[in-house]
């Protein structure tokens, strides 16, 4: 049990942030945490979230969705809703692919016009163990300057969309948003500057991960918390998104995109680093400190909650 | 107060049915009624109750919504989410026109694959004084025989489904169900057994009200119950669905498809009867009591839940 009251900030998107979520509601029924936030990239532009951003204009609901099953009650009732919200209707029809949750969310947003209320009610049905907020309120794209496959030295096209950005065939070179300039949700500013540890990805990189950094109100916060910065490496590259890339290179993504971030410590996962010199050096460079630990689903390239949050919990208490 | 508990069910479909179940909520409330049942009508093939029938096979869920919606706790929590399960999607895409509570029937029956244990998991979200049950647990069409504008004695044709039995220009001789005898939900057989009153209508007579009596499981139900069987009579005619009808002739179609229907008492709205003498009659020859009351809504063809409560809380302490 943790001796002081823990405040955590979890961002990023999909199902990256589902595995940090997870394992962060183990360390709150722990009590090694006591206030948990996750801020959620909203530039999803495909699936049930994109069919309902573009019916109606809304944040698309979809990463929101499982952030707050990841966050859900144990007892019958909280599994039972987020089992709910993350049901899928099935057939042919019109309804085909919709989580339910999505279209609650829809719901509430069109009923109360405050996605962050909106958002703390569903919670509340959750029996969320944590508040789950978008990063920002206005829906937005992702766009990523791109070298195509095979093209020369200088030669760069723009690729527009979350859906896209992900599958592009060329090498993501930067990201960006659009609008370029979103305004941050200011109570996840607030609960990233009230917090004591703040942790980013995994992840999609380019589209769930570094977009946060991309939102000028997260950004400052990030550079300006009080808290320890902690990057969750992903554990392989992804194909399309980051083809090729390993841990030093996500770092140096990220860093591209936030060279004043102050990050305490880099998370990556004993198996997955080849090179573990090349990550330390490149982990010191930014002043971080690296932590190799086994927090893999043993064979599979995704992080078992169960193991993220025992590393997590040891880096909590140091 | 009671001075004994007052179990009651209330058997109909769409806003007759919430008109009733209002007023038996208030009932409830005041503490005159303890236990309260709503069998709903699922024959209904219009709207969003239509689309999501045909799209995944399932009950018409917009009756059960809006029966547990006029159940709904009084709170803040129960009353939002009711709000929810109310709201229609607007705009012009796919979702529109859809309740949201109709959605999320559908999903918790996909998940649950159990219409009455999904009824009751959306009846505690709401925090439902009462249960609500599906007259059946298969959907069904409504069909009519019908007698065409003009047509000469003798002449007929047969109207399928509710939307067209509502809505026809011609004059109902009858109905029926199709598949002709559904199985009744046994939860609704039991709670009509063990019920002290049961309310018939008000409603949409020939496609919310009669069908339950077309039920043979309910039928027998209905004639063998111990408890009181009470009528409340519509206050006007219905356009295309029992036009010219006045409080004689809805008795009068309802006891020709329930002969052996033992009604206790007939409740009508003094100012909608504008012959007393022919009711009184009509009544007495089905061995019923007539209660004339002051139940609408000054100047509108609508009952009032207030007024509509005071009278039943008067006949129940009888």
């Amino acid at each position: 049990m943790a001796t002081q009251s823990q405040a955590v900030v979890a961002l990023g998107g999909g199902h990256g942030l589902h595995a940090s979520l997870s394992a962060l509601r183990m360390l709150h029924d722990s009590l090694d945490v006591d206030t948990i936030t996750a801020v959620v990239t909203v530039a999803d532009n495909g699936g049930s979230s994109g069919r309902l951003r573009q019916e109606f204009g809304v944040l698309p609901p979809g990463d929101l969705r499982m952030a707050l099953a990841a966050l859900c009650g144990e007892d019958e009732w909280g599994r039972t809703w987020a089992e709910l919200f993350q049901h899928r209707f099935g057939g042919h029809g019109e309804m085909e692919g919709h989580a339910i949750g999505n279209l609650v969310l829809v719901g509430l947003w069109e009923l109360m016009g405050d996605h962050v209320r909106a958002l703390d009610w569903a919670g509340t049905l959750l029996g969320a163990r944590g508040r789950v907020l978008p990063m920002a309120t206005t829906p937005m794209d992702i766009t990523a300057t791109v070298r195509p496959p095979g093209a020369a030295e200088g030669v760069t096209e723009v690729v527009r969309g979350q859906k896209a950005v992900a599958t592009t065939p060329g090498e993501i070179l930067s990201v960006a948003l659009s609008p370029e300039e979103p305004a941050a949700c200011v109570e996840a500013v607030q609960a990233i500057m009230e917090a004591e540890w703040v942790f980013l990805g995994p992840g999609s990189w380019f589209t769930s991960v570094i977009p946060h950094l991309m939102v000028p109100g997260l950004h400052q916060a990030l550079t300006r918390t009080p808290a320890n910065v902690v990057l969750l490496l992903n554990l392989t590259a992804q194909e399309g998104e980051t083809s090729g890339y390993g841990p030093v290179d996500h770092l140096a993504a990220l860093m591209q995109h936030a060279p004043d971030l102050d990050i305490h410590t880099v998370v990556a996962d004993r198996g997955s680093v080849q090179d573990d010199v090349a990550l330390a050096a490149a982990v010191r460079d930014v002043g971080a400190e690296l932590l190799l630990a086994d927090v893999a689903i043993a064979g599979e390239p995704h992080h078992d909650p169960a193991k993220l949050a025992e590393t997590l919990r040891s880096l909590l208490s140091s």
